[in-house]
């Protein structure tokens, strides 16, 4: 038995209320390891009445790593606390005893002291991780608000280029503002989305308005407050939710504040504000956004985005006031913040509170790339936006780089990183704003497009769409993943649109399935079929891919509920490569 | 090589800000599996024109359990955040790179893509669990108020019993209260400790007053307000701080809240006040503290002690004023916390938040004898009563039921559990009013017992006196080990005193090393005679001691500075069974 390899951590992802007084425990253990596992627990008060190990319960063996194989238990406890061990029996025939004091021979001394189980002391529902239901139903729609929809010609910034003229360099307007989101609310609707993710709104310099001058204010070329608040009640007409972008980890160089800071040096009142290591603020250009000896902490090395001191108290109440007066006055259902694994955990626990107390079920996303348990306890973000998880899925169906093996070991990896109800609300994103384009990473391929799609869909956490990936729209990485949204009707794909808003439905109509359902991994076969199901209360959705060079014909007597490149023939499914079947 | 037996946690004990801007990170592989691990690491925005991997900084192996070595690093980085990854050769000349995605093979396309690296995005000061310096200069001495000294007659409860007259019964009184203690101030700074932590002494019915009736008030038959404030003040005078005893997960079943729960049922102002699972609110008495078909959550089974509803803004502000009172009015410097584990910890954060916005380095500690990692991280405790450590020792020296190896296990295994400058505040009781006493648990044995104190104050952490250990007072568990003070003078062990006062010399003399110095494990012999150093920029100081049934002769040129059953021969030390040295 490789008993190095046994890990659990109390009070975390791996021991946590998942709903009303039921919990889940994980144990991890080397991979094909274990012939069982199984959980020995009790009321914390009760160990020198009850016996415990007479009853253990088992676990299950539920989804496994290139390394590891996951175990699960959910279960209650009637006084709402546990004090819980684990029974491990090795392929080998050995069976030991894991607990708070590490593993022992499953023996009688070792099993019956109090202090060598683990505990979750009581099960308080404040500390539980919640994930909002509207979440699990949404499907988002990313919005980069000057090339979407020119809706106003007379807030058009200076030089404002006409629209989708030219491949945009990372400096040109083009003329996008609200009024023209306003304007297309009913092709959303028509889209089927239900939940739009703006970049940034507030006035700034640049046009993708990473740089705040003013959080309070909306950017002039994209509009004022009444547009804006028009905008929210149209989409909350609609059954569309609205997520705005939050940068709070910098500030744009042009902002009063920084200025004043410029100016005055050390005697600015802002002086604190920022995390300043010499006055006076300067720095040597070296080329666009990138600098050297700057004597203040930034974004990266960008001079122009200087950091914020958020630990300062000032800052915090500036930054809080922010978020919940657009919660407030405008009525916003989500803040997406910008660099949020660069500012302290402190200041993010505060934010959580001030929206928790302005608006029931508020969702915070974290713009965070790497692992996230630090942000994902309960206290601080609702989700991350989940590149690490969609990468794997882009790494093998686009980029080849890597085995189905892996890419489901990552999968299932990611997974095990965060709770079960943390899962369920992680933002999928396959493209956005700071990445290529789906369309591109497929190599212009929209069969298979569609396939990395379809498979996205069918994993627990909520899809995002970005904006214009519906008509086919190209390009690489950011400028040229920022074009002008494509309107000339000549110029869209109305295939992939059907496709996208096929899919759309098919997401809302097994939502609950696709967001609580278990992982089972039926097939990752050699020849490049996946099976992958999903499955709750006896329901399932389930998606058959053939990431092959070959077609693969598969029996099947389920319902199709969606499909691409697929030839049905009397309870046989003929797939070929990038196809794929969403059955039922 | 042992691929699944590798971890690493960013952001928590492996990834942490130690003092400013000085990061530790470490790793945990198998024990004895690695020739030499390597951090890579870097600027995370410069991995693409840095080469990380050619400027790998060699990690230590440094503690060592039955099954892991842990391997550990001090770092920093100009721009104050960090990428990192590992680099780990085996004993079997494999090398693999070791990040966030997993186990690979040291390739250049594995080392060069910044999503393989653990990230620390920023440093910051707020997020860093802070010990305060004064906790680690402290040894305290516990007093349980009933049976410490009788100093004023006149607020003797009804009942009182002769001073010592008996053995304690759970429900006896004896007369000791805060007058008691001032007139003792002299005494306890003659003895050396500088701390005192004072079971309860707010308003309740019994003996030990875990049944609070009222916060705000002093127990009368303790004192008032007034003899308060003059033994804290009288204490500071002489160096020592007050550390005060807070029950916050119930109260007693007597005080007017809960009374007029029992009274109105659903419609009392207090009826959320507890977690009552029905009204009315009922119990079948079953024993002394013990019932069954109680209607409400308890402590334990505890029918007179109902649990408090901390996430309860009301209950949560009223336990925070009593926090905030204490401090504010009468300038104590820690509270320690009953049943800490059974709150929810955004009850901790907002106590946490609380005292330090009234004292600055103020000491939380928490009664929590499970690993404590969730409440570690800085934003709740700043210790907690540290058995799970203290037992590895009591369970080898005092219980013989551990070898010495498992022992050493144990406690470097409590010493990965929490960042080093946690463990350095780590609160090490041998004993307390909740266990038998350290003589009794010696087997009444003095020389085991200076031998396990010696040992123990050569840990990090700080140590605590429970009150009469110094005279060699003995008691089985609870009530037994609440016997009143031994003042007849008669009875009191003089020598084991003067052990005491030396012993806590040693303990101040070379404090910075006890707490900072590294641990070294310089010998665990079969014999029984173990070697702890403690190390710090060249300083040592160690203890050589016989846990083995024959004397033992080591060499030494160092000065003795404290020892017990030991000769001294020619640079030759002849230490007896249960005998030690302390030399620098």
């Amino acid at each position: 038995m490789n008993t190095p390899a046994i890990y659990h951590r109390p009070d975390s992802e791996f021991a946590y209320l998942y709903k009303d007084n039921l919990m889940h425990i994980r144990l991890r253990t080397a991979r094909g390891d274990m012939k069982e596992v199984a959980l020995i627990h009790g009321d914390p008060y009760t160990l020198q009445t009850d016996h415990w190990q007479e009853k253990a319960s088992p676990m299950k063996r539920y989804l496994t790593t290139d390394l590891y194989d996951f175990w699960t238990i959910e279960l209650t406890e009637p006084f709402k606390r546990i004090s819980y061990a684990f029974k491990l029996t090795g392929n080998d025939g050995i069976t030991v005893f894991y607990g708070d004091h590490g593993v022992f021979d499953f023996e009688p001394d070792v099993y019956n002291s109090p202090d060598n189980y683990f505990r979750m002391p009581y099960f308080h529902e404040v500390d539980r991780f919640k994930a909002p239901e509207w979440v699990k139903k949404t499907v988002w729609y990313q919005i980069f608000p000057d090339r979407f929809a020119n809706g106003d010609k007379t807030n058009d910034p200076q030089n404002t280029l006409p629209w989708g003229s030219k491949d945009p360099s990372p400096t040109d307007f083009f003329g996008g503002d609200l009024q023209g989101v306003i304007d297309h609310l009913d092709y959303l609707q028509d889209l089927g989305i239900n939940g739009i993710y703006f970049c940034p709104i507030f006035k700034a310099k640049s046009n993708h308005k990473y740089d705040t001058i003013d959080y309070m204010e909306i950017d002039p070329a994209f509009g004022d407050k009444q547009t804006f608040k028009k905008l929210v009640d149209e989409c909350h007409k609609r059954g569309i939710k609205v997520m705005l972008d939050a940068v709070f980890n910098h500030m744009g160089d042009n902002s009063p504040q920084w200025q004043d800071v410029v100016k005055n040096g050390e005697n600015s009142k802002y002086a604190d504000w920022f995390h300043i290591n010499k006055f006076p603020v300067t720095y040597q250009d070296t080329g666009f956004d990138e600098a050297k000896d700057i004597t203040y902490d930034t974004f990266a090395f960008t001079p122009h985005m200087p950091k914020l001191n958020t630990a300062n108290p000032e800052v915090k109440e500036h930054l809080i006031k922010i978020a919940k007066y657009w919660i407030e006055e405008f009525d916003i259902d989500a803040w997406r913040l910008d660099v949020a694994n660069e500012i302290d955990h402190e200041f993010w626990r505060d934010f959580r509170r001030a929206c928790d107390s302005v608006k029931k079920d508020f969702y915070i996303l974290g713009e965070v790339w790497h692992s996230s348990q630090g942000w994902l306890q309960g206290d601080q973000f609702s989700a991350v936006m989940n590149y690490a998880y969609t990468d794997s899925i882009s790494k093998y169906l686009l980029k080849k780089q890597i085995s189905a093996d892996k890419m489901v070991s990552d999968i299932n990896d990611q997974l095990m990183l965060y709770r079960d109800q943390t899962d369920q609300i992680q933002f999928n994103v396959l493209d956005s704003h700071d990445t290529a384009r789906l369309l591109t990473e497929a190599g212009d391929d929209k069969d298979l497009m569609k396939q990395t799609l379809a498979f996205t869909y069918l994993q627990p956490g909520v899809p995002c769409i970005y904006y214009g990936d519906e008509f086919g729209m190209d390009g690489g990485n950011d400028p040229d993943c920022r074009k002008c949204m494509v309107w000339d009707e000549s110029k869209q794909d109305k295939n992939l649109f059907s496709f996208f808003q096929n899919l759309i439905n098919v997401r809302k109509n097994n939502q609950k399935i696709l967001s609580e359902g278990e992982m089972v991994w039926e097939k990752v076969a050699d020849n490049g079929l996946i099976v992958l199901s999903r499955q709750l209360n006896g329901q399932e959705v389930k998606i058959i891919l053939n990431s092959g060079q070959k077609a693969q014909t598969v029996s099947n007597d389920r319902e199709i509920i969606l499909s691409n490149l697929i030839e049905n023939n009397n309870q046989e499914l003929t797939i070929s490569p990038k196809g794929f079947a969403l059955v039922k």
